[in-house]
């Protein structure tokens, strides 16, 4: 049976990507490495869509959200974090870590952060120093209206805009500088297709004279280093050399795609899949959903657990199960990463068998068909 | 031309482990990877020689570094760290980062510290909360009696003693446990011959007993929760699953050939460089040199940047040059990894034809027949 990967988080790796990670070891300061190294920190700009600094670093994506807090805030800073899923309270946690006032607007699972709701707290809280938010929120599938929020928080606030578009970037519409959003994160293993390793943050100007300022301790995450260490086409320690090189080639893969190309497939490819998960009578979690991931509720009738080790053991599928609290009552499929529509007609196909192998009550056919309809009527 | 990379790490890799990172990759909450994990778990023991925690984190050595530094330190601690080089700097670096009072043994770079110096700071400053030191510092080549400091530490103070085995691990003689080291860090590029990307902290109980403590803020590096997510067989965040994969096959040939065996390969190999070196008229930088690499002076009439640069461009060999101060004035070559006798006879032969280059006096065939003497008597 072949193995298929629709986590949000290892996405499926393209053999192009693969290939470039098997090629020999070169050492990091030399003049092969920093080839890379160039043309990798250029595309990563266009993938952000900013002229800003993009500062790779050795790490999963929550390393990179770190770097954020503890490079632009200070200790006597207060910040506004929003809590509308496992990631949105990270940043709540990181804030806490270092001892700055963190204030947290709690949105229910599922749903998205009203912009009208960052207004009112900025209204009322004019000193914020950063606005911390979730673009997409990978552990409920749910998208904010990022664009409106940006514009909202330069409107009302000097408080730096600062996005984990750990799994929006290069999937969901995001343009860093058109939009105003002075800070955005992101991680190797969701729109850029690679293995899991690498994070990368990006500033723009107003973002980075706060790194100068800064006064909470860091080393490893020291951004200045690493801007300091870019000045020479290279990291200031030593860089997941094999993830560079896999980078590499997953950015040019997607600068020949085009990102608005990107944004259209990634937007389709999940339309198709709520169309058919729908049609099996099966509901979505999230009420502005994510085009980079759709999380699906597990119906009562069903263990939810059983259900995603099913697909896994019978039909070779892996979708990621729901965390924390919905541990057993969701479960997620990928649509960010190296796939196709025959992809998603695979999935829901396999979802299909699955179910009427736990007993669900659905129209057998409907569920690809609606998936396929989409896709003829494209 | 074939590149050949002796450069202190990364280091060769094997084509075992590189086809072991390229099989297709898996989500890593999942049963597939949890095996991954737990044998390499079993295996970091055996290759630090511990009974106690072993907690990879995906990052570089210094993230392992840091690592050490908050979990294992208080704001009000004073601590002792060597600087006989780059790496031992960075122990001080860190330190004063998270406002730890620090105080700094200075050595002389190319020479080890004495482990009578440490056993009078001691005296003088019983209080000392940690000793870190360096067991095969990179920058100078130079190995550590660590043994013998280890010895010292434990009879004169409470003082944890925190290693940087990051070039010594799997190559030099090293037993945590049966030594009393508490704790020790590598990164995955060293002898652990692997690509860059991860980095390991292993620690014994008094150690751990410290991290309970410790109010230094972390919170990517933060070993408690790395420890949590251990019990469940995976990491605390996202992994660069590809480096496990690839780890678990180094782990396996590691343990395949055994420690003593490779201890022994490696002081072979080091020695028998050094006689090469030697015999060619050239002269050892370290004055207690470490078997991981060998550090070279490049004679005053010779440009020690050009002649790096000649030996990658004519004979396709990367050797590291020096850092910091030593930038031109030494060039250093590994020994760590993937490497065997007629690895090193070629290395002494391009050395030779690149004297010959520069138009360096010497005895041609004296550097191949002094490595090859070694070898045949052994």
């Amino acid at each position: 049976m072949r193995a298929r990967l629709f986590t949000p988080g290892p996405t499926q790796v393209p053999e192009r990507v693969q290939i470039a990670m098997s090629t020999p070891l070169m050492h990091h300061r030399g003049l092969e490495f920093k080839k890379i190294f160039e043309e990798v920190i250029a595309d990563l700009k266009y993938f952000f869509q900013t002229e800003g600094e993009v500062l790779p670093l050795t790490s999963s994506g929550t390393g990179a959200m770190e770097a954020c807090v503890v490079n632009l805030l200070s200790r006597d800073d207060q910040v506004l974090t929003v809590a509308g899923g496992k990631f949105g309270q990270r940043w709540g946690e990181l804030c806490r870590t270092y001892g700055v006032q963190t204030h947290t607007l709690e949105v229910p699972w599922g749903e998205a952060v009203a912009p009208e709701e960052i207004e009112a707290f900025l209204k009322a809280h004019p000193k914020t120093a950063a606005v911390f938010l979730t673009h997409s929120e990978t552990s409920t599938g749910v998208a904010a209206d990022i664009e409106t929020i940006a514009r909202t928080v330069k409107e009302r606030s000097d408080a730096l805009l600062v996005v984990d578009s750990i799994t929006s970037a290069g999937v969901l519409p995001f343009k860093m500088d058109e939009w105003g959003i002075d800070v955005a994160v992101t991680g190797s293993q969701k729109g850029l297709m690679i293995p899991p390793g690498l994070g990368v943050v990006a500033l723009n100007e107003r973002a980075w004279a706060k790194t100068e300022s800064s006064d909470l301790p860091k080393f490893y995450f020291d951004l200045r280093k690493e801007k300091k260490a870019q000045e020479n086409l290279t990291t200031a320690w030593t860089p997941a050399i094999t993830l560079f090189m896999g980078l590499r080639e997953a950015l040019r893969m997607i600068r020949e795609k085009g990102l608005e190309n990107l944004w259209e497939k990634y937007a389709l490819l999940a339309h198709a899949t709520r169309q058919g998960v729908q049609a099996l009578g099966l509901e979505l979690f999230a009420k502005s959903p994510s085009d980079s991931l759709t999380a699906v509720k597990v119906p009562d009738s069903i263990d939810g657990l059983a259900f995603v080790r099913h697909l896994l053991e019978k039909y070779g599928i892996t979708v990621a199960g729901g965390q924390a609290h919905l541990k057993g009552k969701i479960f997620r499929i990928a649509h960010m990463g190296y796939y196709d529509s025959l992809d998603m007609i695979a999935m829901a196909s396999a979802l299909e068998m699955a179910l009427a192998d736990f007993g669900w009550n659905f129209e057998h056919g409907a569920g690809v068909y609606a998936v396929q309809k989409v896709f003829m009527e494209k």
